[in-house]
């Protein structure tokens, strides 16, 4: 059995392995974290994760205990042998994209809703991070062009991605019909992550 | 044969996958990228990594193309089968501080970077990005509590967190002092990475 921490709310974080959880049908519980006065307080989440975020996983199958979006989808994926190809390039090239998300997207959508929320948001400095992740969709949308999912077959990359994608119009002031391949593919995996999962197609 | 795309000088991301090549050995021919009026101008390069950044590798090998240090750490270790473990709990371990460090420490190193070098050098967003790294070193502190290394035997992980750790003090006004298993993770991947990686210890 698998122990998910996650908030009430989907984060984006949270979102990510909310759809690995359902794309894989790994067994698992959720274990929502409470906040009092704002603060997360949950001492199983601080043994798992020692910043306090989320999302975080057990296995206590394994006895993994795991907190990073990105290392958890990687984990689910190996377990599950599952949207990460076993092939080493094609495997290292889905990596790539995971890792085009923890350390670029992920962090400059994070910025920006910091400073959106901030009572000292300065256009300046969100003005830097709204070019940056127009920039980046700008090579998803050419990575997408002519593949349905960013690595041909649907695999971990996207799911680290979309989460991030579907807000990003909301958040960034970005249009993406500026970016048609990466709308449909957003649109793609808005249905996809609605039903569960590919696998659950059939019934 | 493995082309790796570098700037002159070594950046820590960058640093991390001149260590990697050391420490595992493969074979691999340098192209270094040409900067003309601050921009790197680099056809090759863009052909690789869309965004410009460095590192970059093309294995040509196996035909993989890849940016983003901690998924060129990640395919180096697979090919190699070198610095990661096969177990899948303890790979999933190794992968989480991996992305600790893509998602977490190189992105506040990054800003903070950016900051120092700007300008608008603003004290209290300055201050902000040091105080969590003060809390990475804390927590990276804690996990290295009788361990020479972060997950037992050296890893990826290592040589992902490494680089920015190593020039942590000198940034970010934090002082290693105040994190004594921190600083002797330091000392020793310092001088590890100096001969070029353990295995070259015998000779």
């Amino acid at each position: 059995m698998i122990i998910f921490y996650r908030i009430q709310s989907d984060s984006p974080n949270v979102r990510k392995v909310s759809i690995m959880l359902q794309e894989t049908g790994l067994p698992h519980r959720v274990h929502t974290v409470a906040k009092r006065d704002g603060e997360r307080v949950d001492d199983d989440l601080l043994r798992v994760s020692p910043n306090g975020t989320v999302p975080a996983i057990v296995d206590q199958e394994t006895g993994a205990t795991l907190f990073e979006s990105g290392a958890i989808l990687y984990y689910l994926a190996t377990k599950s042998n599952r949207l990460i190809p076993a092939d080493l390039a094609a495997r290292g090239e889905v990596m790539k994209w995971v890792m085009f998300e923890a350390a670029n997207m992920g962090p400059a959508m994070s910025e920006l809703y910091h400073y959106l929320l901030s009572d000292a948001a300065d256009e300046a400095i969100m003005g830097r991070y709204r070019r940056k992740l127009a920039q980046f969709c700008a090579i998803l949308d050419r990575q997408l062009a002519g593949r349905d999912y960013l690595c041909g077959d649907c695999s971990i990359a996207d799911i680290a991605i979309f989460p991030w994608s579907a807000i990003i119009e909301f958040m960034a002031e970005i249009s993406l019909d500026d970016y048609p391949n990466l709308r449909a593919w957003v649109d793609v995996m808005n249905r996809r992550s609605a039903i569960g999962g590919e696998m659950r197609q059939g019934g």
